[in-house]
């Protein structure tokens, strides 16, 4: 038996399958039909369902459920998603109209939430009763694992750990409040400062910095000060086992790791810091997550 | 049957008692014997015992277990104070010391901690699965309710949301780190800043705030946008049913509290903001959290 996963992103539709071993055994993806209206989408997901069990060599009597990770907001009891602004999302029953064409149960999940769940289940965060997964991506994303399972907020509305305040009154936040970790801690914020400097993306600054210049060096200090003071908030709340952190800038590896880990280090008040880890499931990380949540 | 439990402050060493409907019915208390040793402390724990018994008129054997809070870390699984500054506690094996003075089981717990499982046990936070209680004092104290449980931190060092990062690289905090919740969200804060206006005490700043002064007024306004944000990041992280605020400044009622919701609301991500309301267990919370850990 195996289940299937989806992770809609307003560029792309990824599917892909996970067997019992936790093993994700075919993958594949479509772009999403922006601006084509809900029923393109459920379409889509149909193509993708029949794609995947010829890939895998599965009958649809062996796929048990269905998880389904969106970059929004859901409602996983009402199976709908709230609000997912890239998608075009709002108040959308996707749950009833998926299960409808797939003849499935189906799960619904935040991307950040799926995420998080990839690497407790199958990543760098197995083993934790207590974790936190942070994506450093356009904004910041993340997940809490708690007593082993994941923490889907104390109301249902899920964690939303990129609108911790690290700055008090300072940059403007995309949700309207000045001084969101978000702010400071994205990639986008390495990207901004960097275009002052006459680079293009967070990446060029890192590599600039790495190659000793001296100015993206300063740039890459205080991102990894903001970033370390972030972690070290998290930490001081929830005293986690382990913290995973993800997206493109952990390309980096212990460029970005050893000095991150000696400044949340620091400021964690606690006698010894939580490990501070990269997250290993990588891309398929959105897929693997909805494939978890999916009846089994 | 009852309880009995200890609340430990650098000043007073208090005591009460909880009968089996979680009612305090005596209380008592004595000045902690500084720089005396542990012996007058663990003497003056025996003697508010016997004092206790007879005021509730209970033999010692109707009393099935005894708690105590303490201002710092403890290890509860080996009785052990790990650091407790203000009582010169270090690694104190407090709980064998007063199980062998007063024959009872000893369960120990951090006096926020303490705070916070009173008011979920008979306070502001019952009835709630998550929730969290901040204590607005010299400094911040904290504890977190998790699945209707005190939460003792993912590695059992609890929470210290007092050191959240609030305005990374800011005012300097007594741990080390700068821009700490605690520099700018408690009592002292106020204090610190009115004292150049010549105020006396967080009360005279929040007095003359009440009383229309312009310059008190700014001061206040300050510390509530920094404590509405506080506030939700712990409600963005953890999206808790109700936040209970505690503390001397807490005296102020609706003239805090109406502010600081409008403040919390605007900053929260979530469609709707989860409650906040006064503390309720007062000066007893201490006691009362001790009793509620204490074997039944």
């Amino acid at each position: 038996m195996a289940r299937i996963g989806y992770d809609i992103g307003g560029t792309n539709l990824a599917a892909g399958v996970l067997d019992d071993n936790n093993q994700l055994i075919a993958k594949t993806s479509l772009p999403f039909p922006r601006g084509k209206g809900i029923a393109a989408v459920i379409e889509t997901c149909r193509t993708l369902f029949d794609s995947l069990l010829e890939t895998a060599s599965l009958s649809a009597e062996e796929i048990t459920g269905v998880g389904v990770a969106v970059p929004g907001s859901v409602d996983p009891e009402k199976g709908v998603v709230i609000d997912a602004h890239n998608l075009g999302f709002h108040h959308t029953p996707l749950s009833a109209l998926l299960e409808d064409a797939l003849q499935k149960p189906i799960a619904l999940i935040n991307d950040a939430d799926a995420a998080a769940l990839a690497e407790h289940g199958v990543g760098s965060l197995s083993g934790t009763q207590t974790s936190v997964m942070i994506t450093i991506g356009t904004g910041i994303g993340g997940g809490v694992i708690l007593n082993g399972r994941l923490f889907r907020g104390g109301r249902g509305n899920g964690t939303e750990p990129g609108h911790m305040v690290l700055h008090n009154g300072g940059r403007h936040c995309t949700c309207g409040v000045d001084g969101c970790a978000e702010t400071y801690c994205s990639a986008t914020r390495l990207a901004k400062d960097g275009s002052a400097l006459g680079y293009i993306g967070a990446k060029e600054v890192i590599d600039a910095a790495k190659a000793g210049n001296a100015q993206a060096c300063e740039l890459f200090r205080m991102f990894i000060d903001d970033l370390g003071s972030y972690l070290a908030s998290i930490i001081n709340l929830l005293d986690p086992e382990r913290i995973a952190v993800g997206g493109g800038v952990c390309g980096a590896g212990e460029f970005l790791l050893n000095p991150l880990r000696k400044d949340a280090e620091r400021k964690c008040f606690f006698e010894t810091c939580p490990e501070i880890v990269i997250a290993t499931a990588g891309n398929d990380a959105g897929i693997i997550g909805a494939c978890l949540i999916a009846e089994k």
